[in-house]
């Protein structure tokens, strides 16, 4: 958003660039997101994990949200076993917005409303043809603005917390 | 956690309490919610919206993430019309987990592995019969610690950002 940072992003006319990553349970659906996103002519950032050994999901959400958030990727996606995990720990990154999608009217409505820079899906919970579905929308939908603005803005907590009557 | 905030928390035996809130998409929903929480016996901390005019979800995410993440609220209730905005709101708190239900599978999960203490709902997107099958589930799992204690530890982001390759 105008910060130096601007200089890593892709010049017009190259490929979106996407930051994935996920844990092993995530690994099935994350494989089938990438290579469908690697054939539609996406670049990807691929931060693993790529083998079937348990790993801990906030460490690949902690990768996918540094590259997104102030990093070179525009958009990014997160699979665990229900994306909630992975959307807890991307949403702790002040520049991230994250929403676990199950269908293209989340997708749809987090773009439009929230401006959503990261995609979490449940490879136990949703099959690959519904998340791409999802995704696509995602990443096609502009951001609405508007009265949207004034929301996201306080999406950070308040400075004084704990107070309910201020 | 031990703290002093503790003292603040009811005897045992005495009705849980849950802090709710939502906009004004999510005021139908909400009121589905609180009237059968109550009717269940639960004691309720109301933060509103209770009218139909415009408001911005990110005010009530703050004030029931401040009443459950430090607060005397063992759990929370966001409604909105996707749920997922909330969500965004009441994860960036660092004691909040909050996740969006769709169902009483996502409400299984993220109790028993994310040890989640907020639960969103989409007014938009589910209806009150399946929200509150849902949050039956989400009130009544324990959560299972064991290996998801060293995956909760890690939800902030590390002290070093933006580096990806350390």
């Amino acid at each position: 958003m105008g910060s130096a940072l601007m200089d890593a992003i892709p010049p017009r006319g190259a490929p979106t660039l996407i930051a994935i990553g996920g844990d092993h349970a995530g690994l099935p659906l994350k494989r089938a997101i990438a290579d469908a996103l690697n054939a539609e002519g996406y670049q990807l950032l691929d931060f693993g994990t790529n083998e079937a050994s348990s790993v801990d999901y906030p460490d690949f959400a902690h990768l996918v949200s540094a590259a997104v958030g102030g990093g070179p990727a525009r958009f990014g996606v997160l699979v665990c076993g229900s994306g909630i995990g992975m959307a807890i720990a991307a949403n702790r990154h002040p520049h991230i917005r994250c929403a676990v999608l199950h269908d293209t009217t989340e997708a749809r409505l987090t773009r439009a409303h929230n401006d959503a820079n990261i995609a979490a899906f449940g490879a136990r919970l949703i099959g690959p043809e519904v998340a791409l579905d999802a995704l696509r929308v995602f990443l096609s939908t502009p951001y609405e603005g508007g009265r949207h603005d004034r929301r996201l803005a306080k999406l950070a907590p308040p400075p004084v917390q704990g107070s309910t009557d201020s």
